[in-house]
């Protein structure tokens, strides 16, 4: 008889982007959920004592530190794309992965990935000059062991950090339409994010469980991911990432932190 | 016979005060004159690029690293105190060893120790709070053993870092004059600042040889300093540096980094 | 018969202190209840398309706009006690006024007073330097004719906004302790900040009313006030300056900017 | 007999592209040689303190003053193209003018103009929806009069300017190599910056006297511009925008601000 393989996901959040006096995810409830937490670390959010903070929460409940770099970009969060010269772009991830790297140290843990924010995770999905550097920014930081990148299968990035002999870890959004081959539905089209937390659950489940997606035309898709990302800045954020880790849970899903 | 002691001194300077488009020091000759680098780590100046590439240069020349950690403070370069609350301000001086532990730590070489900037310098002299937070941003960045701070003999920054049980090194100033009791005269009045080169070049090695500086008032003082702060930011300041060096090494003092 | 006299008071709160991604007040409703709104003006909060858009809502329904000049700290929001020269702090109120008018004038209004924010507003309660810098800096940008200036009673900031013939608006804190002679009982003092809605709205009602505010201590101490300073970054603040505006209206008092 | 027409051109520079410690420019020198100046507004470069002294400067020289608006980006000096929404980038220039306003009415003046600059600059030649943000800004800030807007020759920015009502202002550079279209070698191709001052003088005189410039290939192109634009932030700018200045006199051009 064949042994029955329990299916194991990831689930990642972006954590700690408040800053100074503002703050926009619920840090602690999202932690109760998640098990990799994707650190802001000051370039589009993120301050000192925040980052020390959302270190310890982690480390705390044993959820795993990742680097959330960005573009320089505090007015914009992180969400207007930059033509920064890839040798400056590597410097600044090794910048942020460094800053980052003493908190969760502190926090008796240890920055475990990389993962790129808002626009700069948007281009380097295609723009292999902004690829290359994010990777050349994490063997900056890390040295020739490296560290794994999370990001959007089929991504530039991806294929980069893969080259580098860096763990290329895809990722899926339970939140978000699909095309029939498989790439995300852009922001902006109809139907392009799903506010329905029911059908977000059921999605979630599917892809964890079978590595399955319904596409936006009706067309099975597969999705091979090892983490979802559940989003953490919207009213209710924290309720439906609980709801999804906890129907995972019973449809015979593990969740764990990838290897 | 006794034994002769040859005396032994180290050499500071502020290296890679620029930030992006702009520079202030001539990094590569100051790298050619002095032992220890402070390295401005992005708070007052220095950006990832330019941190990059002066721990590379320092790497490179056998300089020592240090991290010149400041208020955040672009607009005033960091000269201007603010009240920061000492948790906070341990968090902001974590953040900065951390980030520029990743460039020394790339270039082969580590971040050696701890050097306020501008006003958290003046301020570390006299207001425990700062004081006590600068020290415990050295411990969260560097844990248990910690790393040297470099300051003004007598300041309470010293005491609170020989009292964390870190290595406190005093360092003076040759270019500055002394009061008859030790202290430096304020800057704005009279005479505070030495523009004489042969003046200086003097008083660099009556420091070093004899630990004696002449006060404003022509007592003779001792000084206790391991180390000799030269300052780069001036017309001239390389070929000054360069200047005291070489006549320190006539003098029959050893230039090296401090133990 | 001695005519009846209909005491009026104006409402002030700080609004607009979001950044980007960002936000803190609930300005549309806030906006439905103040006579006069402190716009953020991008030093502690507020970026440019906040700030137009406050101004366009403020414009709409008559609401005054007056500028809310702070320390340049987006990472502190302000609240960091700053040593800026005086002559740099000038300039720097000085070009946010500047900014503000432009989104004021655009939205068929103008910026008709000013209100330090935070540690720049407490620190020009006593430090006689940097209230005369936030004076020259209003002179700087509004001419001769210069701009009301909106602080605390028996501040030096008002005392040199009046020595240079600016109207100085003295304004009470409905949710502050007083001492007896009339200042506020600091933060962090037991008490110091009233909780307790209905204590609120009924003090906003003896100060409007009657000029009276009852201390710590229990004696009723002179509120010379022209102005109530309502918060607004708690939860229920909206809803709590609607309910003061409601009580000083049942209670007689006419609700309007100060002239 | 036909009246002799004398050529008439303005020379532009861009001026007080310092941060706090850091200059870049020779403000004073380059004030002795153009007929306007583009001054920084504090996204690029310039604080508040350096835009007042150069408006003063400026004002007491005779010499126009304008504001070169930018991307929000110290770190990059504003030559990171950045995806910024137009409404967003409307709002950002109109703050960065409104700013600059202050200092040039307090010292007598005004803003007369605006200027791009670096990769607003250039992405504005060719990003219509860039060119129109800028325009938008423009007329926001200076109400429906609007200002002239200075950029290159067939630029969209100028195009959109022209269908706003704005008088659009061409210029042309005197130190870069054009094609046989009139368009400018891309920095980056060999020969694309001239550094031979003779040649650049030489250049400048052909272009105000006679409209004409030798494109890369040797054939004459006509240029219409009505200002030259000098650099200012290399060595020996200052003496190279004064020998331009002289030699156009020397050939009968009359340096002016345009009209």
């Amino acid at each position: 008889m064949a042994p029955v393989i329990t299916p194991v996901i990831d689930l990642n959040a972006d954590l700690g982007e408040g800053f100074g006096r503002w703050t926009l995810t619920d840090d602690e409830a999202l932690l109760s959920v998640v098990t990799s937490a994707n650190v802001a670390c000051g370039f589009h959010a993120g301050d000192p004592s925040i980052m020390r903070r959302v270190c310890e929460l982690a480390a705390g409940r044993g959820v795993r530190i990742g680097a959330q770099v960005s573009y320089r970009d505090l007015a914009g969060f992180g969400r207007r794309a930059m033509d920064v010269p890839p040798r400056e772009l590597a410097d600044e991830v090794a910048y942020q992965i460094g800053a980052l790297e003493v908190f969760a140290r502190a926090a008796g843990s240890a920055v475990s990935y990389v993962k790129p924010h808002g626009a700069l995770y948007n281009r380097t999905v295609y723009d292999a000059g902004q690829a290359g550097a994010v990777v050349a920014g994490v063997l900056l930081a890390a040295g020739p062991g490296g560290l794994p990148v999370l990001g959007l299968p089929g991504s530039l990035l991806l294929a980069a950090a893969g080259e580098a002999g860096l763990p290329a870890v895809p990722e899926a959004f339970a939140d978000r339409a699909y095309t029939a081959v498989g790439t995300l539905v852009p922001r902006g089209e109809p139907g392009a994010v799903l506010n329905d937390a029911d059908a977000v659950v059921a999605r979630a489940v599917g892809m964890a469980a079978e590595g399955v997606v319904t596409a936006a035309d009706g067309t099975a898709v597969p999705v091979g991911a090892r983490s979802l990302c559940l989003h953490g800045d919207t009213p209710g954020a924290a309720d439906l990432a609980l709801r999804v880790r906890e129907a995972l849970g019973a449809a015979g899903v593990r969740v764990e932190a990838f290897a």
